[in-house]
């Protein structure tokens, strides 16, 4: 079967620069991420410290990312993976629509900040989901919960909406729904747990208690060694050496994922470095 | 006496992008380098992989981090520094114009390349100097030899040739004087070795012994733990843990000079990532 030599995921400038070493120096690589790039870069008023592009506006530095890549012909796969798995000699990178094999991974993902809420975890693939587009055509007809985080929440909810009769939607700030479908209650109130016997049945909040056939939580990071299990952690971050090597061969970490500062240029230096370890790897396969 | 907060040494992409995040974060900083930022830099063809930039000429990124350094009133220190000592809670950082002290130190000098000759630096200090403004004034009237590797030899090799009566040069591949001042030999063949009893006396090439009273050894960078007594090294690289932080506290090391590989988005992430980290250690202080 194919392997492509490097699956890239994330594309915020981490996995953008890793993509463009990539193709200079003529690697098969898939990057995996949002036609956007990254939504804190999107966010971003006013960067002064990029070297060469002072005071550059977050849309325009993903604009000449996007411009960049456009230069190199790299595509970006806008589809969420789910797992990572080292099988050894390579990996499998799984998404909604199967799994791709691997030589090399590049874990740009971003830091997954703040901690999972008290179930998140513990009913993950017991009725707690975090892919719309997985596991979506599971709960037609039923009644789910969908906790939205991430910045694709309110597209994904409104999909969701179209297969469950009912949705309890809980917004982040800046993810309300508006207009809301007819079938989705939009809930003020911060989830505070999911609860459960065997599995995911309720969302908890301050003001109630909401009965559900399954939780949907959308963010757009997940704490990588969730993602890659038996990847090693430092606290919050993927750890790694200078090279970005994790203690999976083949697998390498880079940007917010690699450690702090959280800073754009500190992540395109890195990817870049990941790209390169990347290929060094692949030399001695 | 006034320290200032940071001694950049070198204005590579890792000392120029150190030295706008000082800027940002309000930091004094000192950047010590050239006008021309970079030789190597000036010379790339084309840069492939720095993000956003696609296939830019390396003197076109080197004029938009001038641009960069305009906007902030960011100014280049052009002098060589000549030795970084520490001394504890600070740094001493000699130039030809006297001591700086500092209360820490961004390394950025690049990376020594090559093996120094024979007897350079048995001989330094001892009849071998590194500095032409440093040093020249103690040569007036003598014989010396110039082996000018470094971009700057031909113009500091012209300077040495108003002190000394006469100067034997040994230019590296184009670093040719055209003209030719009067008192100034051009030697065609490579230097081997400095010779000498107590003191540096000669210089060897395959075609012959030139006596002389001191040698010049003009190199754009030289080692880094012969710049700062007491650095520990690995191999031809300072040590550094992903924060860039050395083994002296308070002095940090990037880009080049911090490990391969050799790119310029990986300088200026590190440049980045040594400057807050410095921001880091003087909030200890």
């Amino acid at each position: 079967m194919y392997r492509i030599d490097i699956a890239i995921i994330g594309s915020g400038p981490a996995g953008v620069s890793a993509a463009i070493t990539a193709r200079a120096r003529n690697m098969s690589a898939v990057l995996y991420g949002s036609q956007r790039l990254s939504d804190k870069l999107e966010k971003a008023h006013e960067i002064l410290n990029y070297p060469g592009m002072p005071r550059i506006k977050g849309p325009d530095l993903a604009q000449a990312l996007r411009r960049h890549m456009r230069d190199m012909d790299i595509e970006i796969t806008q589809e969420q993976v789910t797992a990572v798995y080292a099988m050894g000699s390579y990996f499998g990178v799984e998404t909604a629509s199967g799994m791709t094999e691997a030589r090399t991974v590049i874990l740009a993902t971003g830091v997954f900040s703040g901690k999972p809420l008290p179930g998140e975890n513990e009913f993950l693939g017991r009725g707690v989901s975090t892919c719309a587009t997985c596991d979506g055509n599971f709960y037609r007809g039923k009644t789910i919960a969908v906790l939205g985080f991430g910045s694709e929440a309110p597209e994904e909810t409104k999909y969701l909406a179209t297969l469950a009769e009912k949705v309890y939607y809980f917004p982040a700030r800046g993810r309300e729904l508006d207009p809301v479908p007819a079938n989705v209650e939009q809930i003020g109130g911060a989830p505070l747990a999911i609860t459960g016997e065997l599995k995911a049945g309720a969302v908890e909040t301050a003001g109630g208690k909401y009965q559900v056939d399954g939780v949907f939580v959308l963010r757009d990071a997940v704490p990588a060694d969730r993602l890659v299990p038996g990847l090693v952690m430092d606290g919050a971050h993927a750890a790694v050496d200078l090279q970005m090597r994790t203690n999976l061969p083949g697998c390498f970490a880079c940007g917010d994922l690699a450690g702090t500062p959280y800073q754009y240029v500190k992540s395109a230096g890195q990817g870049n470095v990941a790209a390169l370890s990347a290929a060094a790897y692949l030399a001695t396969l």
